[in-house]
């Protein structure tokens, strides 16, 4: 029931992260193509980052279908990884409005990595948790794995974005990539439930 | 219970599509009753994504309920459904503030294509997940008439708002309508359950 | 399980529409007392229509817990009053940025009677549908006698209005008032299930 | 499951009151660092705001899995805790927009003192109309104890503010730590459940 509850809120949560981003994509007072096309860097941060909290959801999602005991230092290292991800609202908008300019690319790669972290956190949290559960640590190999690449893709997304923001932008959107792909444990142990 | 959670997002989403949007009919600085009428174009733009998101989710909710199984194809199928029904609130506010001029008729015809081919994908992904569910296939083959007919429809709205808005708009507003009118096969599959 | 997904998506709603009116409070740029004073009148519609809000949410709630099944007609019904209840931020907001202009108090308390009668379009469709259901027509009872006074009171509302603003909100405030008198049946009827 | 619509209403309330906050925090339409930095003190206020809120989402998560009994009382309550949480979003963006001006942080302070008022008569209600719930008594010990020590910090960081904003701050801050240590008893409650 607690477990409900905390992917209750978290859903709510992500849920409104995800839509409010549409409300910085203001409407242009004119009905001119132009005005359109003065629009598509900010229409083009909000798919990045649209992509980035469904990863999100979809992975805190399978983790939280595998434990069936939460305590207080979930809670916390949820709420953590909560507020990172409440922030990219902000970053999105900053890139979309200043056309990826450089030091906007180097914040959002900055704050991936801070919601990577606190992903990380969670994980660890968790497993202290509920050792001896199979599936979680199952899924726990496979995330890690993938948040480790990230980590490291991410930092080098920040170094890189100093020479070529472009570059940093793609490294950025093939790690999105990496987790798209199915993976076929996680596949597995939901076909199993 | 992973079914159950996805509903919740979905939910979340189309709440939160369906009350920002109101957001965008900004309160006049003054109490004349000129600055309402002023604002009836924002209204009835207002009015019609309202009830093209309330269709969606009336929808949505009756297909989640003929199915049981949930793979990472209908993950990803719905959150890519949830992604162009997010961009509603742009466009609605981009017809309502410019007087459903032609171009932002355009692009919201245009949209409401991209959110019943995404809806269509999804019917798919959920078919081949769920081969052998007979009231999920009853649901598909009224669905998808009702889609096909949307589609058709819309693209014809497109070319037509170039020659006359008003009658594009007329295009819209009836297909909404279609999906109003009940299902006699959905409304007898509720009551069976 | 289609009443429970009924019941989120509304809560979903309310809980945005209650909460996003808080928006329309603009932050002042400057920290003087007087900056404060100027934002009374906003505060103070704020309050009324999230009491309205809570009412309507407390309403509800008892409402569908009387019930067991749901059809599209309920589905609709329910759908249109969220319509009318989503427009109660912007009515909130003219209402308080032009300090209860007259204007703003009729389009207010017409608003209040929409929402109302849109209340009462859903309790005679439930009826309809749910026949039979001894606790829904004893809450059923209870709840149109308090309508039906609102209706009228809301009606004279928009009247006075136009002779006296003041008296207008007095009557206002004094039917929320009477919704939140606990009526002993309904709390029975809660203390039974 | 009235007490579960109560908890899903109150969640989708605290969601979007801690997500809706960020919308404070605008993008600066300049790509410098010093666009940033002039954020920071909006980025302080939200992030003491948003560690307020979770504290209480937290709290009420506890409160409410010890109960099983829901009157009108609880729900009126509590919908007067969820109306002075939700004018922390506008406290805090006057907060952060002023630098946290004395009179700001007056503000803050008070509202603080509000909920904690609210939430306190939340405790009284639950406890008389949930006589005789061991589990129930031993969580009201605790948190009356922590929120007398709240109510008595935050209403000296009232006085102290007309002194110096600075140390009004660091008691605000103080107190929330204190709520943040997790609590044996509380801990051991959730285990047994």
């Amino acid at each position: 029931m607690t477990k409900n509850r905390l992917e209750a809120f978290s859903d709510g949560v992500l849920a409104i992260v995800i839509t409010i981003m549409v409300l910085e994509m203001k409407a242009p007072h004119e009905a001119s193509w132009e005005s359109l096309i003065h629009l598509l860097p900010v229409l083009g941060s909000y798919i990045i980052s649209f992509l980035m909290i469904a990863i999100y959801w979809g992975n805190h999602h399978h983790l939280m279908h595998t434990i069936s005991h939460v305590n207080s230092g979930i809670l916390w290292a949820n709420t953590h990884l909560l507020f990172w991800l409440s922030l990219i609202p902000f970053a999105t908008a900053w890139m979309g409005e200043n056309n990826f300019a450089q030091n906007t690319i180097v914040v959002y790669a900055l704050l991936l990595n801070l919601c990577g972290l606190a992903y990380f956190i969670l994980l660890t949290v968790m497993k202290n948790c509920n050792a001896g559960n199979r599936k979680l640590l199952d899924l726990l190999k496979h995330q890690m794995r993938k948040g480790m690449i990230s980590l490291i893709a991410y930092t080098t997304a920040i170094g890189v974005a100093f020479v070529s923001p472009l570059i940093a932008g793609i490294i950025i959107v093939v790690v999105g990539i990496i987790w798209l792909v199915p993976d076929r444990n996680i596949e597995r142990s939901i076909k199993e439930n």
